[in-house]
């Protein structure tokens, strides 16, 4: 039951959780995630939440596929550049969603069919924007290091977009 | 006086609480060190460690400022290729002493000078090899972003170094 007396779907609550979840997440990183509090913010109890989710791990596993697959769909189809600035954009509106869906719950997904299959999908996007394995694997390697360096407080630039479009572009 | 009975000299306990507060954050990162934990395995009392350093925050700048002091020792002269490889190499081998250089400490080293000095003389140098600055933020970025895809298991490279020096070469 919910705190309005009115019961949820079951999917509804699984999304009510993970909306929880993410308020969490995108307040305080993923430490600040728990299921009893993700519960209690959608008003039902532990044992209703544990329904859907059989641990922690479980629910970061469900929010990082959910980021991955809106990650996915924001790089879907794009040219290289226009990748690279939905990259950065998605990497510094919020930190806390970027660290968790490349942290290192994504070394357990084979554990998470979810994670794994919407990670997948995501990358599967980049990789087809490039002309080869290898331009692939260097604009990925190059918008996530700067992606880092900026979240990190390493590398000021003032016009983070720009920059990514102008790396990105081949250097001869 | 250390537990041998022999009074430090001065720079010696300074040296020997790095050196404990190295072997806790190679142990378990960042969250694992502390002063009074770093006092006790150095046989000092937590006083005798305020001495030398007034809080954490000191003591991990201390600790991040000698780890780009050799960052930058590895680095420094060579070719932009090698520069990489090192890279790799310093961050895959010591990932908590690369998380802690690059972590949010970074953001607040204008408050200690030791680490702000060891951080820029170490990018001076990488900035130093490559033939322009939009080159060496290219390089800088691609490395960094390699070394942490490899070690948040987003990428798996049978042989890093062979890979960084690949994708080093300019695309065309």
């Amino acid at each position: 039951m919910s705190t309005s007396g009115r019961p949820y779907h079951h999917g509804d609550l699984r999304a009510a959780l993970l909306d929880a979840a993410d308020a969490l997440l995108d307040a305080g990183g993923d430490g600040a995630v728990s299921l009893r509090e993700a519960a209690r913010m959608a008003g039902v109890s532990a044992t209703a939440a544990y329904r859907h989710f059989a641990d922690k791990d479980a629910l970061l596993a469900a929010l990082a596929a959910r980021h991955f697959a809106q990650f996915g769909a924001a790089l879907a189809g794009r040219p290289l550049g226009d990748m690279g600035v939905a990259y950065i954009r998605f990497a510094l509106a919020r930190p806390g969603r970027f660290r968790l869906m490349f942290g290192p719950l994504l070394q357990r997904s084979g554990q998470h069919a979810e994670l794994s299959a919407a990670s997948s999908a995501a990358l599967h996007g980049l990789y087809a924007a490039a002309p080869s394995e290898e331009a692939a694997l260097r604009a990925w390697g190059l918008v996530h290091g700067l992606a880092h360096l900026m979240l990190d407080g390493a590398l000021a630039a003032e016009e983070p977009e720009a920059l990514i479009r102008r790396l990105l572009l081949p250097p001869c």
